[in-house]
């Protein structure tokens, strides 16, 4: 029973056009012959594709999932179609810039084009986000015979892009990585075995390029270590054809609790016996710093995973509550049996999935224009922006995938009975969605990354300026009777921000075992208010368009609906986890021996 | 890769003799020759069955479920011979009244078995609760006739039973049952078909007795009109001999989420043309009376596979955060890399399932001992006793499946990658425990049956004399230094709690519907106090313990610091959740459309 998909265009829209503005990212020279009709019409399309074909495959992937045979995978059927369709559409050149190929659509345009995919099929959908990542590498630090040879079938999608970090020992701890790269000529033979790699074999593309973090001989000790590598799964001639199979091969495929359709493969360099032949990208002993420049973006693109699979979540679970019918309603119990959406229990369970999906889709987004600011803004803009991408990124990732394992638990429980049997699609969701509070960086690297890195390098300064945005639409919004619910509620969890940002900036210099501690919380506080922020800005827009009679006066009313929910039922508590940052710290470093 | 299950005996032992009072077992007359040595030898066996029998097989089950074929089902490989010593060793008859062939122990002892049971190897386990809820509806509501020819063989275990309650249209809403039942001789002719039937058929037993709602002509619309009838599988005759096949079979069974090992049917009556034979049990039209005398017991019961399967996803957790080394320290960045338990998020996370695991255990076993007093006590506390459950049931059903699935998708966290992957077990506890929180009445419906059948009759009455005991700790402990942060907390949380008892007890006879649209925060407020003041009243008693050098230190000092974790970590949401019942009500109960 594959459940349908509806491309959350209206939203979508309300976001870019009115929270946030397309005239920010139309004013920026690169982007001026994007307008919105434009980024309207790409969006209905980047819809159709995710509605027609990506999510007729969702379920077909879950079941059939992919098979490995000597080395080889072949993907769930259809896949290979759905992929090709995505190519032909153009649509893995969109945000590449022209001069490799790309349209060079802005962020803000390709951050909903991939909501829209990974809604509508995960597993597939990854595929795409890799390929994006390892664009993104070479196109970054790449030399220009790797960019001459690679990049052009790797952006039109003819070739797929992989990213092999992770070995048994190397984790979280990438500096343990122990993969061996010699210089053998003008490239390098690879040696070593990576897990966990996503995509590391498939049949959807001729062609796989791993990029592989390595160690040269006498490299330094750990991350500062490590170079980074192209290694083709086939070996491309200098002109671009295809030549022998390189000596790489996937090992086995993992079996896993969800995303069936993405290959997750261990990989193997180089035991053919004379290494695998790779390019260096970037500098010797650069590799880690190449790979940060992809990761930013990289752990967006996983938090716009779990936005996607909210979503799916909630249409999901909200078309079940619509139709189900089950028992009478508390206020009409003498009438007939209602549909389950009229049960308040119900009611609040999808009005919590709906609240966060919104509020993670309006943060999402505010982070895709920061992130388009940081690469095409004015001079003065720029640093600023990228600062703003930076303290965002470990939120959107990690706030947006906690809410994702939420949601789609929700979801489940909607279902009742029924979430639990496979064939509804609400348990594939959560299934699918477990993996995003881990891969790309677990959910407390982000937290560590946010307080030590972020918070810690300029004493809280880049989120006391979204903190100071937030003081000022509460300003001047101060007269507006019709918010001031919600208004109060944001300013209370604003003021417990502050106050949280304040011992977390102390800690993390001053204890950082304890700002560790607690470094979950204090991400989990930032998106919680952040969110509130966006919604209720959102429905004071929603009033004023309202007012002005302009827009669907349905969608309106639901976002302020919507926005009263959040500040009424998310936002309080973040005065629990404000007090918990500032007290808890100390029982959790009680000494190992007693847990 | 099966992973062990070590028995929790320690904390089991303390909250049994320490923290309720072994004596107050021994005081009832009819528990007279249990003491505290055998309760003891009874856990400990109990222990190795669970370590030695059935977790073995937990990993088994699950990666080969159940085969059906032609309406015949074969368990997983090992589930006879696990079953057959759950048998011969006498377990299926625990609780069960001497009189009718049972050894008559507590329900302090046999819920604690259960735990153990079900966090073992919860798809076979579920067989014996089952058995357990159709021994006490035919105790309870069997005529002699039924008793003699039923009764010792679905006592000893040689015989399953079921519980046939859900149709397609009839889930939640019970009195929505249409399978029908006509008088044929001194028996019924039933036919309809019942859907998520556990255990509708297996192997494990010789014959199935299912309990069966259906309506007689002519009977009331709603519930009001069901009857009960128990349907053998194998008709039986009147010597006890069996007979030949009913008219009943599995029609096919359900691909589920998790719980593969446990067979989900469904199940059609009567479709061979003539009937399938049943025998009524209680009054004709009392079938719904009947069934809630055993749903009491059965909704614990699954609140006890949520402990089970929290303390196995705490028990992996740990385990693999002490071995798995990866990062180092945060104080030690020059030392070699640690175990990830040194690591403060890891850390908040293992506490934060262990909190939790102690919380809900010290309440389950807080509401055995209610049932046992409710059955054997004095006269005088009897009727109070019985208030007790019946206020605690939902509580524990509710809170402790809901704190289930955060627990075990914190396990799967705690692992990292290797969480998602199937081969560790992590996902499966998780996948296992999604169906705790819907199955034997949503958490929905628990948390309703709460708010308008248990506060609302008695004002709060039995709630509040809970609150009273939290009081009347605080009021004794308050000379005591080493508690004063856990007490703050406490006590805040109680104001908290009464506060929001209050508004649920007004609004529940005034304002129905806002009641339902908090009724689920209502449930969690009461069951996070409830959990710190058991946790806090552990932590004195630990104090008292080691002042007096009695007892094991490391169990002590670790059960005081699982307390002050609590105190910090968990309590401090109390006062949100007071806040959102009494504000949030409105922003659910929008007009349906716009949602």
């Amino acid at each position: 029973m594959p459940t349908a998909y509806t491309p959350p265009l209206a939203d979508i829209r309300f976001i870019l056009h009115r929270l946030i503005g397309w005239d920010k990212i139309a004013a920026m020279p690169a982007h001026a012959a994007v307008d919105a009709g434009t980024a309207d019409a790409v969006l209905d399309e980047a819809g159709k594709i995710a509605a027609e074909q990506f999510a007729p495959l969702n379920d077909v992937g879950d079941k059939h999932g992919v098979k490995f045979d000597n080395g080889n995978i072949t993907m769930p059927p259809g896949f290979r179609d759905a992929y090709r369709a995505f190519v032909e559409g153009g649509w893995n050149t969109l945000p590449v810039e022209p001069e490799y190929g790309g349209q060079g659509l802005p962020w803000l345009l390709a951050m909903p084009v991939q909501e829209m995919l990974q809604g509508a099929n995960i597993g597939l959908a990854l595929a795409t986000l890799l390929n994006q990542g390892a664009i993104e590498l070479l196109c970054a630090h790449g030399d220009d015979r790797i960019k001459k040879i690679f990049l052009p079938n790797l952006v039109s999608g003819a070739w797929a892009g992989t990213m092999n970090l992770t070995e048994p020992q190397a984790g979280s701890d990438v500096g343990a990585v122990r993969a061996r790269a010699v210089k053998d000529g003008d490239c390098y033979s690879i040696t070593g075995q990576k897990i966990f790699i996503s995509y590391g074999d498939h049949d959807l593309t001729d062609n796989i390029l791993h990029l592989v973090l390595a160690r040269l001989p006498d490299a330094p000790e750990g991350t500062r270590g490590l170079s980074l590598f192209l290694v083709p799964k086939i070996l491309v001639n200098e002109d671009g054809t295809l030549g022998a199979p390189n000596d790489v091969r996937a090992v086995s495929v993992e079996h896993k609790m969800g995303q069936h359709a993405s290959p997750t493969c261990i990989m193997a360099y180089g035991d053919g016996g004379k290494g695998a032949a790779g390019y260096l990208v970037g500098q010797e002993n650069g590799g880690i710093a190449a790979m940060f420049t992809m990761m930013n973006n990289a752990r967006i693109g996983v938090g716009i995973q779990g936005l996607g699979l909210m979503e799916r979540a909630y249409q999901q679970a909200r078309d079940y509550a619509r139709t189900r019918v089950q028992s009478r309603a508390i206020d009409a119990p003498k009438e007939p049996p209602v549909a389950i959406i009229n049960h308040p229990d119900v009611r609040r369970m999808l009005m919590t999935m709906r609240a966060l999906t919104e509020a993670g889709r309006a943060l999402a987004y505010s982070c895709a224009l920061a992130v388009d600011t940081a690469k095409y803004g004015s001079d003065g803009s720029k640093s600023q922006a990228a600062l703003r991408v930076d303290i965002l990124t470990p939120i959107v990732k990690g706030w947006l995938t906690d809410m994702a394992n939420d949601v789609t638990s929700t979801g489940v429980q909607v279902f009742g009975g029924m979430g639990y049997i496979e064939e509804t699609g609400a348990a594939q969701v959560m299934r699918d969605a477990r993996i995003l509070a881990i891969y790309e960086g677990t959910n407390g690297i982000q937290a560590n990354d946010l307080v030590f890195r972020k918070i810690a390098r300029d004493n809280g300064a880049a989120i006391n300026s979204l903190f100071a945005e937030i003081d000022a639409f509460l300003h001047e919004t101060s007269g507006m009777a019709a918010l001031s619910t919600m208004r109060g509620q944001l300013a209370s969890s604003l003021r417990d921000a502050k106050t949280a940002t304040g011992w977390i900036a102390q800690n993390a210099r001053t204890n950082p075992a304890a700002a560790a501690a607690v470094a979950a919380y204090f991400l989990r506080l930032c998106g919680n208010v952040l969110g509130g922020f966006y919604l209720t800005k959102s429905a004071h827009l929603a009033h004023e368009d309202l007012a002005a009679s302009g827009g669907d006066a349905d969608f309106l009313n639901a976002k302020i609906a919507t926005a009263g929910f959040y500040a009424a039922h998310i936002l309080p508590h973040s005065a629990a986890l404000a007090a918990i940052i500032q007290t808890g710290a100390a029982s959790v470093l009680v000494p190992p021996g007693t847990a």
